[in-house]
């Protein structure tokens, strides 16, 4: 199987081919925030890409997470923390969700065979899935407002590092060896090397530095959440 | 000064300011090519996008080099590799040039403030010449084909290390800490480090190793090209 990474979304018509699997991370916080979101109990994820649609949905009584430069918008329910989506108040709900980034990238990929949102939250659950029947498999970093970032890129490298225990990778392209050089520098304490980085600052300014903490964390889900493209949702894979 | 990196053409409308001093490079091969040819005494470099145009020029006498996908056109005076534009040859005369991935980037570039190209050739002097009046530096990697490559990244990253040693650097982005990042690891030994990327690989199934580590070897030339957007012309920095 073949592993590749695109580092921002903008990029994936030169990354895409047919059959991709695609992978769509936002480490920082929306991919372990909608881990979270299905983890307890939600039936689905909406995913819109502009607020005035999540208004639009929230008119309708919808729940509704919402954020918007690290901060929870205004007429939201929730914001993009992974903390904000208790079993209590998703369990049995359809959630609608929007970020500044994560739901763009899914957009990109969502017209590719599969989509999977990925995160350190599932990377283990995940691994087995795409191991699974998988020809290649595309890491979508969401990065910011288009830009790389290293956090997106760190778990591109740790995701190919561990499917390649499971089977046989082949490295796509330099992008994903980027990531796997990254990887190898900051596997030891992911957290320290993330201190300096622009995400994990303007959490620190935006007073969640305990999200950061969270999002790192591997394997506290074993859900997949998936992209079925006939209801325009996201769902967890059972 | 801020330093930042735009790891791809495609992705300048998102890191792009006002004022920005861009520098273009194009590590494998098209930078050190084009400083070559200034050096050896060329009056001007005419960058152009597309083989039809190139094909015009030669049709008007002009010496044209041409390259796509590694290989020499086959209607072309020169391909892509430093060591074909010998002093005999270029000297007083305008050279046509258009390759792969490099006069896409300085089409990206061509309406910054100033627009020069970098690579490992002309290091010293590149950093010399930006550190005097520049107040934000973006190195736009000409990539592949739209696609990430780690030998641009690398001399993002020793040109940022090189200008931090002249003047005060701030780092602008996390891709240019990517860049630090593989810099540092790779600054032992550049072409060991290169030795499984893509673009080595297909320069060393096309005979060109020897224009590879010609192509990262530091300060072999003083001339920094600088693109004058009224003549369209690349041109060497006195």
């Amino acid at each position: 199987m073949i592993v590749d990474l695109c580092p921002s979304p903008a990029l994936y018509p030169f990354y895409k081919r047919g059959n991709d699997t695609v992978v769509v991370v936002d480490v920082f916080r929306a991919s372990a925030t909608m881990c979270a979101i299905l983890h307890n109990g939600a039936t689905a994820i909406i995913p819109v890409a502009d607020i005035e649609e999540a208004k639009r949905y929230k008119s309708e009584e919808f729940l509704v997470g919402a954020e918007r430069d690290t901060r929870k918008c205004d007429f939201a329910d929730f914001g993009n923390s992974p903390f904000d989506y208790i079993r209590e108040k998703v369990a049995g709900k359809e959630i609608v969700f929007t970020t500044t980034n994560g739901t763009r990238a899914i957009e990109m990929g969502s017209e590719s065979k599969k989509l999977y949102v990925g995160t350190f939250s599932n990377i283990g659950a995940l691994a087995e899935k795409c191991a699974e029947k998988s020809e290649r498999v595309v890491i979508i970093c969401a990065g910011w407002n288009n830009r790389v970032n290293i956090e997106d890129m760190l778990f591109g490298g740790a995701f190919a590092e561990k499917i390649s225990g499971i089977s046989k990778m082949l490295i796509g392209s330099d992008s994903l060896r980027i990531a796997l050089e990254l990887w190898k520098q900051a596997k030891q304490d992911p957290l320290a090397y993330l201190k300096e980085s622009d995400h994990y600052r303007r959490l620190k300014a935006n007073g969640a530095e305990g999200d950061a903490d969270y999002c790192l964390r591997p394997d506290t889900v074993k859900i997949v959440p998936y992209y079925d493209s006939y209801t325009k949702r996201l769902k967890a894979l059972s």
